[in-house]
């Protein structure tokens, strides 16, 4: 037993069985000691995003981290844009990133980098092993860390020696940590909610992380139905449990204008798990902050607090009854579907939606072209709905694979935008060899349509050829059926509804992995 | 005229005038000033780690930088890898990376970051536009620090609000600033390192960087020719000038037992532009530096000193004239060329090097399948080799891009390991996209090789369920002609000498990108 089966051992014993990993040379001895226990499950992935954006979509589904493995500076960074997304979630995530052996860093071989400070910017907490002896407390540090509500990412740097260094025979047994509960409600903040709803001014309930779904989305949707406050969330969310049965939650819409207009009437702003909404990006002459600057906003409970908790709170403290209803999608809002014709993307969202099958899990990367997807996907039937929360594009895929090694029953359904596949396209073999029940569905639009947009936002309404070559995808043109089959996913293209249609019910009455271009 | 504008002209005014891309949001006014100026060639890569390792490419043939554009510190995450390799290659790069506006920053937006942070491990240098006026003169000193001998990666971060100011009509103009020259040659080092070869010791000129090409090489070959001083070159070069008419130079092996067999007989090793070597990677009771114990290292020249300068002087310390013979590969070296079977790595290497046109350009990440090729180069028609320098995998398709836009006229032939070759498998579309002359040769071993031998080494004979899991990469397979033609390149299989053999003329007669997957 060395310090590496230490690792192991730590991560088992505090439930942590799946490892998602891209190793190199100096975790060689690390996966040496995943071999000697089956009961960790190890996922490789062919590029590191694929690594990290999957073990966000597990954690996202199974409500508890998954561990990463890592190859030095280079291998982590190759991983940090997804673990930026992660960060963003707040999604629990054990990130083990091997390192030279401590007395081999002084002399700077060629994959030498700090890997702590590659590490710092995407990593709500880093970590480094001392010694093999201590690496089991340290260890279980990093997870304590990772759980706590509503979790954090956290990066453990394994030096390579003090993963081979042999412990004694009478070792202690590994460090568990207990799983610590969410900090309390503030009992003012929500009276302070409370009389902000009753002021009879235009309130709002700006949901974020854990209010979007179970106990706290329905506490939510009894206060909006009983007290006509209007319900909305972040435009970025981790996981919002979503469809016929589940009360609906507006987006706050990502363009700066339309943002602005959502929030215009909003008097009383109560935030719950969010934040004080801001733009994306800036532009010259827009606003920063997004909400009426005679609004006045509450924070009735952070992200940390347990929301579920919170929102219960708020609807006793309001005198509304725990079986009182629910706010529902209107039943008029079932949208039109088309039967025949050329696709269009508002086509794909109104069928996807509409075929969707019960508890699926839709990773949503559509960019542009699926904004539209929540005016449907609310008369949908019930399923998860996981959402790009760091802006870093590259997650649909690889999110897939995580949320279907954690809920291997569930299909699992990427609405993907082409431009933004490109970026970890690898996890598509990933999906193939894990067997996974992945359907992905392509918005082949062949341009990064997102800065055609940003375009004409700086003034530019004629392109050169420098910017068209900057922002199209079409010369030549991504041909997904060959890049899936490439990585042994059997895939298909279309471009009418009518095929559209029948490609997706063919995908839906099978498993496994499987590819729709839909060309648009 | 605004910030970005006189960013654009600071750059062409310096004579950089290549821009490898993968804009967003936050850089929407620079490709708004890039389309205003024809001159700068701008060239997207659909993932940012093509883009960094293109922009290696292109400097180490161009011999001057091209400019990155990347979006955030995501997006600088991505290119991280390929940052870190032109980092050790001391590759003159100059990036610019977008950020939010000033005055969003406090708003800790959802794609908000440290971007200064990310960048820092690897970059030489960093810095931070802070206005746009003061903008020209900020980039000219990222420039000027990039070319400093024998190059450096700067880091250039641009506010978006500093790209979008307008500048007055009578701004000065773009701030140029000249070449400087690299440091002069030591004399006391000079004469050391001819006293330790006129010792009557077994010598060693170790050459890094600069000193394996022009002038340099040739130097160090009349040297080698009259004194019998062995020559060596570091394990990774970035530009190795290659072939029947120039001094074959060694390369130190990269297995640690080998490399210090390698060294075992030098008592007097001269480093000219190279380091003291030390392993790659440690492994339990082995050395981590190279050379023996009681080996004399002279540093006779560091990279940043004028190498071509310091050997033509050690040549005329010794007394050797400027037209003395040079070493040269000897004839009984020529391989023995396979005509048919089975295709092999070996196979491979000497077929590829004895019909490699002139003046050809090898991107060699071929690892383990391709440590060979070096015995076989030596008598290929002259060729530059550029070469994996900081052990970040995936740079072999990228560096292709960047060699190609910077020699069109040359065959670019990549020599990649498939399992590296995913990591930036997004590089064949650029490839596509700009029609470059690249061909690939892909050793389709469908395993990471590196790492069986790895795990033989951790003492590891027979794998478990998890190891082969994560050290293999046949199942499924990747196809490489379905990948290849996912992004508009040719691509053939073959399997058996005459196929291969037949494809690679085929290559060797055409222009543009093509794809051999070579099944081994």
């Amino acid at each position: 037993m060395n310090g590496a089966d230490s690792l192991c051992d730590t991560l088992l014993a505090n439930d942590i069985d799946v490892c998602f990993a891209n190793p190199g040379t100096s975790e060689m001895h690390f996966v040496a000691a995943l071999d000697r226990k089956p009961r960790m499950r190890c996922v490789l992935g062919l590029f590191e995003g694929v690594v990290t954006g999957a073990a966000d979509g597990y954690a996202r589904m199974a409500g508890k981290p998954a561990a990463t493995l890592l190859h030095l500076g280079p291998g982590l960074g190759n991983g940090l844009a997804n673990l930026h997304n992660a960060k963003r979630a707040r999604t629990p995530m054990v990130n083990v990133v091997g390192d030279h052996a401590t007395y081999h860093v002084q002399y700077d071989a060629p994959l030498t980098s700090d890997v702590d400070a590659v590490a710092r910017p995407m990593s709500h907490w880093v970590g480094r092993i001392s010694d093999a002896a201590s690496l089991s407390g340290q260890a279980a540090e990093a997870i304590r860390v990772a759980r706590q509500a509503p979790g954090n990412v956290t990066t453990l740097i394994l030096p390579a020696d003090a993963a081979w260094t042999d412990l004694p025979a009478d070792a202690p047994a590994p460090v568990v940590v207990p799983q610590e509960a969410p900090k309390a409600p503030d009992a003012q903040a929500i009276r302070a909610a409370a009389q902000a709803i009753r002021s009879g001014q235009p309130a709002m309930l700006l949901l974020g992380g854990a209010a979007l779904q179970g106990r706290a989305l329905a506490a939510a949707g009894r206060i909006a139905q009983a007290t006509g406050a209007r319900l909305a969330c972040e435009t970025s969310n981790r996981r919002i449990e979503r469809g016929i049965t589940r009360t609906p939650v507006p987006r706050l819409p990502y363009p700066v204008d339309q943002a602005v207009q959502f929030l215009a009437e909003v008097r009383q702003l109560i935030l719950i798990g969010s934040r004080d909404p801001v733009a994306f990006f800036a532009y010259p002459g827009k606003v920063s902050k997004l909400a009426p600057k005679d609004c006045n906003a509450i924070q009735m409970a952070t992200p940390e607090q347990d929301l579920a908790h919170a929102l219960e709170w708020l609807a006793e403290e309001l005198g509304i009854a725990a079986d009182a209803p629910q706010l529902r999608a209107p039943d008029t809002n079932v949208a039109e579907i088309p039967v025949s014709g050329k696709l269009t993307s508002s086509a794909i969202n109104r069928i996807t939606a509409h075929l969707l099958p019960e508890h699926a899990i839709v990773c949503d990367e559509s960019i542009t072209q699926g904004r539209e997807l929540a005016m449907y996907n609310i008369s949908a039937r019930p399923h998860d709905w996981l959402q790009l929360t760091g802006g870093a594009i590259g997650i649909g895929l690889p999110l897939a694979v995580g949320a279907s090694v954690a809920c291997p029953d569930r299909k699992v359904v990427t609405m993907q935008a082409d431009g933004s596949g490109m970026y970890t396209v690898q996890a598509l073999w990933t999906q193939a060899r894990e067997r996974l029940d992945c359907l992905t569905i392509v918005y082949a639009n062949r341009t990064y349509a997102t800065l055609h947009g940003e375009m004409k936002n700086v003034g530019v309404q004629q392109m050169g050829e420098n910017a068209r070559r900057m922002l199209d995808l079409d010369d030549p043109s991504l041909d997904w059926v060959h890049l899936a089959r490439g990585m042994g996913v059997e895939a298909v293209r279309v471009d009418t509804v009518e095929a559209f249609t029948k490609a997706l019910q063919d995908a839906f009455s099978r498993k496994g992995p499987y590819l729709i271009e839909a060309l648009i």
